[in-house]
């Protein structure tokens, strides 16, 4: 029998999912689970996006151009405009999901053997595609206890090699929550010029900043046209992340003409969800005040209950729908698998995402947990009355 | 200014674009372009499964299983059995378009710096899936003097080194329209049961055979379950290229495992479009057969115009909608440009799409082009009439 690649072997799995079965098994026996450990919003797709799918008319479902329907790549151009993000439809390729976006990027940035400087924790998947495409992921630490600020430019420094060709970031940033400043991304700019490196920026979350503070793209950061990429999804902006629909966006000529290649060797982007996303870019300006409303008020109460759990610390996050918890217990992964297995409260348990498999660096994270407030307050509400009693019970033992 | 990775420099454009801009420009002075150039099929997609898109009630347009809608994989599992395929739902990945389908069979069953074999002429995007992966395509030859019949054994056996891994084939074949036979499979078999390598079957265009043939899967071929993967799309059979929707099939536990890996990191496809796929297989049974009676007439047309053609080969397809014709040019990629730079024939002319992209050796294909048969038979006709015109003065010159 012929054996799979090294990179098949190595590929990591999502760490997310092997308390996936633990969970299918409670709710067997009856309990409810609430999930809070994924970043799949319960919001509601906006009916008018979905319309407009049902109203696509076309006799065949033909490809689509390769960076996405120019009318689409368009549409985009006024969203990023009103963003603050100056581009023209020929500097964006539609891709499938963000997803595919980090792909081309790490695949048109780097080469096997070459290093990306990522702070830690950082998004599961980028484990994935680093590996998928032989690329070393350095991971630099940006700590709890400094509730997740970018780490020194120090850190960085130490972290460059004559390999370093990248530094990626996520911002507002899962798993955090944490929202980079205007003076931390000049620090980032700083650092990529000097050290000619690129900026890759996953802004998955632009629209969840609270606190009345904005969004400041990589791409708007003037003086870094050259070295910044633009890794986009209307999944959770739009509460669509069964689309696939994302966006590569830059400056550089030279790398936008490399990703596209990568696009064209995979024809298109899956049409009819363009023609959703390009609906979305039309959907009224009060759409977002909604749903920040909503995150806003869930991030509060879930932030407040964990805090006032003995031995619970949570910095408040700044943005996306993720917040990192430190929890008194010896090891977040058995803790998150014993929620379900062997603990319930008024029939109800909760699974929340072990922080380790966001970590780079073995041991670290052991004690933190990721929870993702995709859930109406009342459901937050009982969730952690869950994870109250449950800590109580899980340190009697 | 960072630069790209190397990787982003050696990969591939598409052959296929190089002369878009020409055929834009001839549109502009106001001519008709008969495009034989690309497989994108004219036929309409069947109504019922659009439909089946418009009515997809749901809320939240979330990510479906990384495999894909199990509900979609099950009605999977019903086609294949149809068609002589006996698998179940859990040895189906459900991919982004057959692209991913080819990128997963790469990545999960090679490393960097692995052989793939591949007769060639092949589909030129294997070439942008290999480079990406860091993968060394090894052609052998297969010619339009044999009518692109598979190698003989001893190509195979010297092409294959220390470093192979698999062998890919695509079955029916693009660009070549061939259909392997058992003899050739078993053949396949052969080689791959005793030198170990994995055999992946590109069978994107298994519902086009022609002349009473029945298409066989290298999935179906008795003791080569552990090294058979099927790369499928509903592409072609469905008219809905621009759906996205593939599929990963094996039987190899392991390869399953890397290639599930590989998908989780992607999150999952496109969900519309499963819907649309789900629907597919509940299509009448003789859908296929308006379709296929309308191929069988484009190809025996236009296989029968070429031919009467001076100087013109092109044998017969035994299936997909491609032929290969050697035509009487020094170089076809000059001709193809010059047909739509500067020739006309009542108001149109033709593109097609030369060889020499669809083979990895070097000055092989010169004189050949493919012709891909998704007009109607007046416009192939027409078509013809030009190509025959075109060809006269090309040599007039």
């Amino acid at each position: 029998m012929p054996h799979i690649s090294q990179r098949g072997v190595h590929m990591p799995p999502s760490p997310i999912r092997k308390l996936v079965p633990y969970a299918e098994a409670a709710k067997k026996r009856g309990l409810k689970v609430y999930h809070l450990n994924i970043g799949q919003p319960d919001i509601e797709t906006p009916p008018a996006i979905l319309d407009a799918v049902k109203h696509a008319d076309m006799k065949v479902l033909e490809y689509s151009h390769s960076a996405g329907f120019e009318s689409y790549r368009k549409k985009l151009v006024e969203y990023y405009k009103r963003n603050d993000i100056q581009v023209n439809h020929d500097q964006v390729i539609v891709t499938t999901g963000g997803s595919e976006a980090i792909l081309f990027a790490i695949m048109s940035c780097l080469d096997p053997g070459d290093e990306i400087i990522i702070p830690e924790p950082f998004y599961a998947n980028y484990n994935g595609f680093s590996t998928a495409s032989g690329v070393e992921i350095v991971p630099i630490h940006s700590g709890i206890e400094d509730g997740f600020a970018l780490p020194s430019i120090d850190a960085f420094e130490k972290a460059i090699t004559p390999r370093t060709k990248a530094i990626m970031i996520c911002n507002p940033n899962n798993p955090t929550g944490y929202l980079y400043s205007r003076e931390e991304l000049e620090i980032l700019k700083k650092i990529c010029l000097e050290h000619d490196l690129f900026l890759l920026s996953d802004e998955a979350y632009r629209e969840f900043c609270y606190d009345g503070r904005r969004h400041i793209s990589a791409l708007s950061l003037e003086g870094l046209e050259q070295h910044a990429i633009l890794l986009d999804t209307i999944s959770k902006r739009y509460s669509a992340c069964g689309a696939r629909i994302g966006a590569f966006v830059t400056h550089n000529q030279e790398v936008l003409n490399a990703a596209m290649k990568f696009a064209q060797a995979r024809l298109s982007p899956p049409s009819f969800e363009q023609i959703l996303g390009e609906a979305a870019v039309d959907l009224p300006a009060d759409y977002f005040d909604g749903v920040h409303a909503e995150y806003t008020a869930r991030r509060d109460l879930l932030v407040k209950r964990l805090e006032a759990m003995e031995g619970v610390t949570c910095p408040l996050p700044g943005g996306a729908f993720y917040a990192m918890a430190k929890l008194p217990v010896d090891d977040s992964e058995k803790f998150c698998q014993w929620l379900l297995e062997s603990f319930s409260h008024n029939g109800a348990t909760v699974m929340m995402a072990p922080a380790a498999g966001f970590y780079a660096t073995k041991g670290r994270g052991k004690d933190e947990v990721r929870l993702a407030y995709v859930l109406n307050t009342q459901d937050i509400n009982d969730a952690m009355d869950c994870l109250e009693a449950a800590l109580k019970e899980y340190n009697r033992k």
